[in-house]
């Protein structure tokens, strides 16, 4: 689908650079002050890595950096959840980052995981949608099954019970699938309070990333 | 601000179109199945100057184009809100609609109302913070206290007195003014739940617009 | 029915006319100190008209009377909505306004609305029921339908889908009857939040009648 | 302050009497179909000063009827609350039963102490404001102070701290006060849990006094 | 089951006696200064009683002991309730007790009432599960259901309705035992409120019971 | 502090320890069907310095163990979230786990946490009170801060400011212990997810440490 820029869509670039809402995302990426910690040869790889690959380190990785061992432990846990081999297909792990964050209105992570939701499917209005309100996306059995159970385990865990599992099964996940569900949105559950606490703020690049 | 858009990033472009999430969201407007009405010359006008100035019909007018007196009410309604002159200025309006918007969920708002606040800004985050959490944008003590009010009024409006209402005195809104932060907030509040019962879907080029 | 006024009940006639709750609604309407402006000669003949059939003007109007162009745009819309032909009787559209406003504890709301559904009904205990807990009245299906849709529109808009709306096909509304239903609801959501922003006093004269 | 009748609000008698809403509250007084037991003298007495007093007997003691032991314990307890010397006048003691019932949305306890609060303050649109919304009313600090810490008392009891107590003690409540509000909105609490679970209907008689 | 105390958890004990959060619950039992009433014979036999049975005269007891003719209606309501012949088991109206008190967050109640659904049962982690969540508890249908009744009782007693009642009448409940579930969830909906209210301590023995 | 065990509360043991609720905590841990995996030396080494020092392995480790590299990077990040050099003392760490699996309604992390709280403390009381309602219990101005930033954050991530930050580094706490606050509180609403999604059951050795 092509969408054609209507050419009578006038920004009124009235607001100076120094002004603008992502003024200093890229360099005072939260709000407490923490100085950089001394990073192990493998942290330093890894951020050079996304240097290489992506263009910029994430934000969320300069703001674990001021305690090697503490970001250590959440690049293990994030890679193993969202890159290791899963029932779950990488754009599906990222749409439960988004409407999980969605629930919690976490400004980091919906600006970072929305922008791989866009690029991931190539369509950026899931992005949108993930972010708005996944109800009115128009998503297969499984995935609706798949949302409905992480954005519920989100907003109030204590009511998950068999029946919910069940829900899961009938649309053919397996057990091992129904974990990385749980565990995708666990994690995104602590990702958005530690974003929210301390006021993380997503690189500015992410904003217009396939659009 | 130019954004760069990393080489690297690449959209796996792997939905065909017709799966696309807007793949009928330019001709199938809405859940309900209504028949466009005969409309009246000045609405016949009116749609005539949409398409000339944003090169489309909004869908939320096409929605309402199966009776022309409802039609013609809520095109009344809305650009004297939205346009007329005001202590406010068109962008807080529309931050107004997206903050609204945000506390309802409201997909077809967020995204009509988003893109607008994108372009009258000239600043794409403006527009994500208003649909994500306004609370994390950088606002003037001003534009906060008015998304303070707008957004309580929606989400427990019996809980509104008069100190909310002297909170936005306090920061410079005149009477005529706080008028208008209601009744804007209270027009949202309305469409959001026109939007929401009929599955309203936006046109599909407000996605890309003021990226 | 008719409903015995028991002699022994005796209304303690302590509270002086000065503190009375309802002592300065007809005067001072809100909590705006807004001027009335110049009115259309619509306007006027609309207010006249009021005072005629009604024996005052509702309250409503006259806080919107500050601004011609705004009480235009609200008559228009309420007198569509309310009174053109529709398929859900007058009856039914101020049901639905109260048990809106009831969601929302809006005071003018529940007031004049509930009088309205006192006096269609002749039943001054339905009246009563759609501002307490529409769930314990005796409802048709269809009217039960109806207004759990417009009260579940109303407290969790995201939230409707498909299958709200098809509840409501299945007790027999149409497509352009569903649209009513979500748009009275919506419209009530609007004026709610108007008048609880602005503290809109209901005329004293509602509170006696149809009992 | 009296009320003119207009005489042009002409309620629709359409709704033949076996339609209406309080057709059956005189005689089914609850959903559960429970036999009256053999009541104490003392409780036959209680009942016949009822209808000597009042002209009937409040359902909700029919209700508790079917055991004399739950009646003798349930009327104990309501006496010694609502009629036994306090520093809180039984007006007082009735708007925190309005007050709290309104946010449990409890239709028996709304109506039947809805009609005490407008027969001891003989101003009924007091009562009103007690059902539909206490902030909207105009109270002295002392009534606000009352209602605000008996309705969080309902809404979010484990959020009550000394900060609570002490506002109550600034505008000038004892400490045995402070027992009697809290007493007070928790025998509501319970009323308004048991009336909910048995669909309790008010006697029809309510509706129309002290108007 | 025997319970192994395993050697190696060694409790620090380093908080001394004058901090520990039981310290003075034994004799500060409400944050209200209240002094004791004269008690009546039978207050006074009951009060030996609970001392020479229990070892202990429950703070609650106290707690209204400051005005006799109040205890009295608390102790006769309470003793029908909870000990009086039912269709429910005693320990079936301690579940309702702290299920309920767990939606409400009361310590005191849950406290108490917890050690009583331990020492009835005989299952340590049956208590605990009342206080933290009934749902993860391995219980029979017909109190799974009676739990569900009694705590959407509490959250939500307005939605209570006829298929909440049929839903217990499916299980085996009688119309006397459902009259009897709504008795016990109002009663404590009614004690967790005094109880917060006064910021209520529980007799600190009741922690060790029954472990 | 001594408790004496009144020698009158009877354990009615009449449940079979066939229906205890802890009859097969320790066997079946979780609700999904996942078979052990191979654990790296590193774990191995780990679950039997578990055995040797606790007398079990946490049933959490176990629900982890049928993915090696996902119990590593559990364990990875626990250890130092919980047990590295830090300024929150490792029952300040215990009392935010309870206060937000509290929240969160977390049967296991109540569990196994509370036991914690209970062990370090030396103050069994101190383990019920953040399980039930830490508003309740006799803090410092310092924790009190603590957990109520903790239980913000873990009910309405989305609403935590500057504000909210001032008032932890007003009660003392560095830039690194309110990230230190925001990271366990962040973990722990992970953990009750993926507890409550697999409905994990605690060791059954739990219920009776350091009471």
């Amino acid at each position: 689908m092509k969408r054609k820029k209507p050419s009578n869509i006038k920004a009124k670039q009235s607001i100076p650079a120094t002004e603008r809402q992502t003024a200093k995302d890229d360099s005072e990426m939260t709000a407490l002050a923490l100085q950089r910690g001394d990073l192990s040869p493998a942290m330093q790889a890894y951020f050079a890595k996304c240097q290489e690959k992506l263009g910029f380190v994430p934000n969320v990785l300069s703001a674990y950096a001021f305690d090697n061992a503490k970001l250590e432990a959440f690049v293990a846990m994030y890679n193993d959840l969202m890159l290791a081999p899963s029932g779950l297909s990488k754009l599906e792990r990222e749409m439960i980052a988004v409407a999980v964050s969605s629930v919690n209105r976490c400004y980091y992570c919906l600006v970072a995981h929305g922008a791989a939701v866009r690029a991931l499917s190539g369509d950026p209005a899931l992005g949108e949608l993930m972010v708005m309100n996944y109800r009115a996306a128009r998503l297969s059995k499984r995935q609706r099954a798949m949302l409905d159970f992480a954005t519920k385990l989100t907003a109030e865990p204590w009511s998950i019970e068999e029946s919910d599992r069940e829900a899961l099964r009938k649309v053919g996940f397996s057990e091992r699938e129904i974990w990385d569900i749980a565990a995708v949105a666990g994690f995104y559950n602590m990702s958005n309070r530690v974003a929210s606490a301390t006021d993380m703020r997503p690189n500015s690049v992410y904003h217009g990333q396939a659009r």
